[in-house]
């Protein structure tokens, strides 16, 4: 199976610049291959739930963006994908004061289904915070 | 199956405001009984995404709430659920400029899990925008 | 939203017994509407587990055929949907030696996927046993 | 983090042979780790769906076994997990007349809750045929 990505690190990069001002500056993609996609969310305050570590929607938000980069490595800025599911299984509670770290795995990407899974990490840390598996709808290129 | 609620609709209101301040502006509990708690989201602009409608992590953040307040309505103030697992199905876009409503359903309450199901709509609409099952676990009670 | 039905219950009767032999006796449709399909499991012994409970693989295998025959009730026999995922809550250990009931409802038919969910319960249990959410993709149609 | 294992690989085997001598034949345990556990599923007809590829239920089943093995690899057969939770996503058909194999990851083993993800994959492939996340509880060894 020969796989080919129609953006790299850097189209990426300013994919996100352009199309998610709002968030941009919180991701940091850290590495991409047709396979995996590595992106590092730098944790500040607004992440956080009472008590001082990343909150569920903040690892829900970061385990989605990270699938989502990875899907449109491999299908250009064309068509978006729409996330459908997503299961999330959380494991310990985050490292406070660390980063957090998202590897995703596109496992399908089909004509019109996406499926991958995503491990999420506190930085240094070996054992993962969160598991998940998501899958995205790709709507047909408009002409 | 007698079941009794140890936190009613004001009591949960006040536990939301002394424990999530910094939230707690953002939901209304519009109802609750032993099995079934109705939440609304006040949605306001850092609850959309790009395109103007209500971002996957509100959706999240919300379905999580709603089943966390119908537990601690159960089991009181004491112990405090804590997410496992979430599983959700995003169905359709929800309604621009209009606020969302949960309604979550508490199917079992054990002695170390908590397990139901919650529903997701935009106010006035029939059909809706997401479904999601969760998990909570219940930690033993300190002494 | 006005909805039809393509296949009546004795219309999804037939279509079990026709394209499903294997398994047809084992499943009794009870009722069907657009939006919700009751279906129960007739056990015998194969779809036990060591210590006479119903097994893990046939309360999933229930749930899938309720939804299935409640996607194929709106979309006709013509295209046959298939499931892309499903998550599952075991809930409690169903009654021994009672027939286990599923109520699938419908909760979106798009052009590509179909969502829905179904509780299974032991017959004459108010508590249900497990719950799920499932989708199908639903191929196109072949000229 | 050092982790022990409470049964290798021959005595996992003995384990199913004893404790579920029904189904013991179609399961062959290939390796385990305190990590990871392979098993593989010996298919025959009961295995197929109409059509003669490995059908869900049986997909599921296999991931739940796996990952139990996995489990009481580490716990020892005293206490016995029971499935609370299964996400499982169908990526592709399994290639017919092909054995599956599962590999199980254990995530987190914690005092009542494990969790793990487990791939399946059609003996010889290298893309798998379903991904699922899964979820058991612990229960108190009785003293």
């Amino acid at each position: 199976m020969k796989m080919t990505m129609k953006m790299d690190q850097a189209a990426l990069s300013a994919f996100m610049r352009r199309d998610f001002p709002q968030v941009a500056d919180d991701f940091i993609i850290e590495s991409v291959t047709p396979e995996e996609l590595t992106v590092r969310l730098v944790v500040s305050e607004k992440h956080l739930r009472p008590g001082g570590t990343v909150s569920g929607p903040t690892m829900f938000g970061l385990a989605d963006v990270a699938l989502y980069l990875a899907i449109q490595a491999r299908i250009g800025p064309v068509a978006l994908a729409v996330t459908t599911n997503c299961s999330i299984d959380f494991l310990r509670k985050p490292a406070a004061g660390r980063d957090l770290v998202a590897v995703a795995r596109l496992l399908k990407l089909g004509r019109v289904l996406a499926v991958g899974d995503v491990m999420l990490y506190s930085i240094g840390e070996p054992a993962p915070v969160a598991r998940s598996g998501l899958t995205y709808s790709i709507p047909p290129v408009q002409g």
